[in-house]
């Protein structure tokens, strides 16, 4: 066997067995080896954004690592504004990247690059085999590192030589870093702080915000009335009717200190304190109130819903909260298109257990309202804050639940970023609605410039947020694409083709003109 | 004046009065201070490898740089790899990347990433402002480095706070860091070299490929008789009927083995030694005989064309060469449109003094050829080998030679990346004419896993290089994104859409089924 070959057997017997690729010269090999392992599955992308951005989707919803394929140091360096957004999602991801034969790298031929350059702000561990006997076992190590607690980027940089020449044998799965345990004086000291009478909030993140984590947590706000918080972009929650209930924090500076006035000491699951996504002249970066107290019940490294089930039997509380959040829909709107109706129509019409991967942005915000009392689902959004990932994420969210339907909401400025993940949801026939939210602007920024205080900004400066010359179409680019779209200009034209959507099989966009 | 102010002023100050942009959040007051500044031209683009590309592209034609305007360290990342090509072609670029305010930094929001060392890889020269009142100077600084010779990526990080505090004065533009002359001593040591009996020839770049550089080129050749060469990936040259002849090595490892057979002796100029693109088993990365003596007539970063004029001086070369490129155009072929046939209508139909920028992969070798006697024009290739340049170069090179028509051969693989590069086409009425070779294939991953000596390639490998699931329509994804379309099946078909597009002004698109 050659190094190829043993590099993917090795990943199928570490339980990696999805690979998102777009590879090249360098990777022929790597390419030549993913028939000699069945159990491996290979997903072409047309570009590395939607490479990694679907290794985050997927490893966010399966809880194990996807391995990607990219070529040298540009095709890492196409992928990197997703892989940023993965690192801030903790989402565990075998990042292998080919580069030159290790003798040719001395020629600085024209696609040589420093690939560990490009890779270290973006990975938690990075290495480079130097032969094909080391890969195997480099692999293995690459996958133990990108599943350990909390979960990371693993980069793991394969000269084309390693590939071609002969390797051993592949190597076996080691042993699992999972999240550490919090010890019992730790959970006995939250326990005895929560007695000190001041006013509460459990702030979640992480395995707190699913399972039986969010489980766990709702028998603490159960038996302490606490509130339970989460991040703005929490990497994966589970939200809607029946499900303890938890309060997003909002995403303006000034919104967040109104939602955190009066709060008196902040207890920390797997979360870091809450602050301001950007600066602005004259507005708070650190949002908490300044006497604010915090304590970790868990760090990110931690195991966040085993402490909680820990504090939740310290402070006898019931086996199960009944505090749940209740079904609340508005019914269908009618008539005029704008984001807080199409969101209303999203919240009635979605059925069960489905998947948001959410990039809405502005229209996300009415949009997150309807859906916290809809349906129960599972919610991804834009966790790092780098545009361009929501089609990506729902391409690698739909591999890892192809029984769930996943919907895709996406601002049109966005989406452009990446459209090119619409053909990869046509080749695997995923089961993914996008919906467009057209308003033809950067929106958020034409907030985001009165908010800095910017002034001065004439016409040039007002065109840079505009995006109406030309009118993208949606429609034509998800055909061209290969993706089935229609364009819905009124509530009844939404609610009949998302309808529509829901009960078929297969990849559908929607045009949204608000 | 504030700090933003302040920098677009300094640009306009130093000559750069192009900037394609890709704003955020943290760039907002940049973006309004554009309007302060009326010769500083704006140009909004989708995707940041279309602002890369473009700035590129521009940087090419217009001999100085561009300026870039990214967001923050992921907004960089997307634009890096079309800032590798850029560094590989010493393409001078401002490549301007904002950044959280200083004192946000701390708080490690979720956008906040190593902004550096995202930039190192590609960079020539990085600079942080630290406050508004530096932004000015640094701003002059970045210029003079992106102009020094040979020409390369200034990367300059401005915090959101230089931008809105109080500045001084804008800064004046600093002597240029030109290219170094040769010294008389290095000329006469090639002259004299060149009288030893060897078998010699030049291998030119850089300035000596346009100009009065080849011209000085051709002078050399007439008095020597001395073959002048190219690189395959040559950044800029000067091409067809009535130029200096130069031969343009082949792309593949054992045809540069066998163009160079026999040579002696390599005089570089501005370039550096031949070698293969990739590495293969078994087959040679250095690519000249391996008695080859090499000698440096001009360095990259020295004056390439003045030391071929010297050089001529001293060889008593006549004032101009006779020898000159024939015009040589094989008519319009008929019936099934292939790569031949459409590089021969191509050939036959594009006007005088065009701009190719030119990504047609295994589609371009014929295309090539037969440009090699067609009228005069410029040869803008994908220089740095990382897939996706042609369409934002050409968007650059359009902006920097507004008067003549861009024509624009791409790869329909290639063309996926930055497909987003047709909207910028569209909203600036940019003369270009797309034409998507469009084999629905990776076509030289297939050659390369056959050369890479890949055994074992079965259904699933295969899959990886093949494009057909689902077909791409590329008259719908242009008119998606605002650029007329249309697609051509046969040499007629395509010979008169081609005429058409020669006789328009504006963008189009067209889709060649070969």
């Amino acid at each position: 066997m050659n190094g190829a070959q043993s590099l993917i057997k090795t990943l199928a017997n570490c339980g990696v067995d999805m690979c998102f690729a777009n590879p090249g010269t360098s990777e022929m090999h790597f390419v030549a080896a993913l028939d000699s392992v069945p159990e491996m599955r290979a997903v072409l992308c047309l570009f590395e954004g939607v490479v990694t951005g679907a290794a985050d989707g997927y490893g966010r919803v399966a809880g194990k690592p996807a391995a990607t394929l990219l070529h040298l140091g540009p095709g890492l360096a196409n992928g990197l504004a997703n892989l940023h957004n993965a690192r801030r999602a903790n989402t565990p991801i075998v990042n292998i990247v080919g580069d030159h034969a290790t003798y040719h790298l001395q020629y600085d031929a024209l696609l040589t690059s420093d690939i560990v350059g490009f890779a270290r702000p973006v990975s938690a561990w990075i290495c480079e085999s130097k032969s094909a006997q080391t890969v195997a076992g480099d692999a293995a190590r690459a996958v133990q590192a990108a599943r350990s607690a909390p979960g990371g980027v693993a980069t793991l940089i394969l000269p084309a030589d390693t590939a071609w020449n002969e390797a051993e044998r592949p190597a076996q799965m080691l042993r699992d870093i999972g999240p550490a345990p919090v010890s019992s004086q730790a959970v006995d000291d939250i326990a005895r702080l929560l007695g000190n009478g001041k006013k509460t909030t459990f702030l979640l993140r992480g395995s707190a915000l699913h399972g039986a984590g969010l489980e766990a947590a709702g028998r603490v706000q159960a038996k302490t009335g606490a509130r339970l918080l989460c991040d703005t972009f929490a990497p994966h929650s589970e939200v809607g009717a029946g499900r303890v209930p938890v309060e997003r924090i909002p995403y303006f500076a000034e919104q967040i200190v109104d939602f955190l006035k009066g709060i008196e000491q902040i207890v920390l699951v797997g979360a870091k304190p809450p602050v301001s996504f950007f600066a602005y002249p004259g507005k708070p970066s650190w949002c908490a109130p300044q006497d604010c107290q915090f304590s970790h019940l868990a760090h990110p490294h931690e195991d966040a819903a085993g402490a909680l089930a820990a504090l939740a039997d310290a402070l006898n509380a019931p086996a199960q909260s009944s505090i749940r959040v209740p079904l609340q829909l508005g019914g269908l709107p009618k008539g005029p298109l704008n984001a807080m109706s199409a969101g209303q129509i999203i919240a009635e019409l979605t059925p069960d257990d489905a998947i948001f991967a959410e990039e809405a942005a502005t229209s996300g915000m009415p949009l997150l309202v309807t859906l916290s009392t809809a349906r129960p689902h599972t919610h991804l959004p834009l966790t790092g804050g780098s545009i361009g990932q929501g089609l990506p994420l729902a391409v690698g969210a739909a591999l890892a639940a192809p029984e769930r339907k996943v919907i895709c909401p996406h601002g049109d400025g966005g989406a452009a970023y990446t459209m090119q993940a619409l053909w990869s949801m046509a080749r695997e026939e995923l089961d993914i609605t996008v919906v467009i939210y057209a308003n033809r602007s950067y929106a958020i920024l034409n907030i985001e410039l009165q908010r800095v205080g910017a002034t001065g900004a004439g016409a040039k400066a007002l065109s840079m947020l505009d995006l109406h010359n030309p009118e993208m179409n949606w429609v034509k680019i998800a055909e061209g694409l290969g993706v089935e779209a229609s364009r819905a200009t009124t509530c009844e034209e939404f609610a009949s083709q998302y309808a529509a959507a829901m009960q078929q099989k297969g990849p559908r966009l929607i045009e949204v003109m608000i």
